[in-house]
């Protein structure tokens, strides 16, 4: 099964694939959508839309999984990322695959094992499941393949109940691709 | 020139279709994209961009306007606005149509004349200054086709600068098709 976790925005949009097998995650793909700096945020919609299901056609995933919004500083910027999902869904929905959200909190509890991680706690714990060495990864990636990641062990049900991932990555090998 | 008028939301979104030539408005369409009352965003989101998406093949309007968002009453509302809109502009830049955006204060100030104006004045003169009569339309297509009106009005620039509509178009009966 192929999962895409997107995390969506008006300045940058990031998103990565994994493939879930046999309680095993393979990391297929990643990047981020660059978009134009200018304030012009009909065409950031047209690129961050045409560029996703572009990557839906390529890689057919099975499953969308996208972060519940967070709320922005301002209601701009509610509105922005309200905006940047809204093509988001479209082009799952278009699509026809099942879409699933999860919480910022959730995602790093499923992925960290506290809700309260930092991003450079969910990388770390993103390349190590994903058994990667990217030195040049950015959060935006790392942040998208946590979300497909969650997915997966939410739907895996493999989840420590306790305890961080790190341990549970340590007493379970078999469960790391080499 | 024909103007297309947007109200978007995710529980209805207005549409309103004008022809303005020649310092005449002249009414074209109008309508409501019913949404199911079901609470999925996606396939809510997927009808809106669908409905406008042929809207705008079958009539191929030359500008869009759309109400620069009003704020919703909370972080929800605004979040599902973001959406509505955001699918509707990706509808609009797919076909190259210019987006025009106007406050809900200029859009009344435009057509009544008062930017505190109620939904009923609106409605109201939005129906005389189409010269059309349809008892059953709906606030949704009057607000739409209002929209449509304000840009066509700032673009011809005939606003009057002082006084209501209901005056100016007493004084004015050439402007108004019969």
């Amino acid at each position: 099964m192929l999962i895409l976790g997107i995390d969506p925005g008006t300045i940058k949009t990031g998103f990565g694939i994994i493939k879930y097998e046999k309680n095993v995650l393979t990391y297929i793909t990643s990047g981020v959508i660059k978009l134009p700096k200018i304030d012009n945020i009909p065409e950031k919609l047209g690129i961050i839309y045409d560029e996703l299901f572009s990557l839906i056609k390529t890689h057919q995933p099975d499953e969308f999984s996208i972060e519940t919004a967070f709320y922005g500083k301002n209601i701009q910027s509610t509105l922005k990322i309200g905006y940047a999902r809204g093509v988001s869904l479209l082009a799952a929905v278009q699509n026809k695959i099942p879409i699933s959200e999860y919480s910022p909190r959730a995602v790093k509890q499923s992925v960290v094992g506290k809700g309260a991680a930092s991003k450079e706690q969910v990388q770390f714990m993103v390349l190590r499941l994903l058994n990667i060495v990217r030195p040049n990864i950015t959060f935006d990636e790392t942040d998208a393949l946590a979300i497909a990641i969650c997915h997966a062990l939410r739907m895996g049900n493999i989840s420590p109940k306790k305890g961080s991932w790190k341990d549970f990555i340590e007493k379970n090998p078999n469960l790391v691709i080499k």
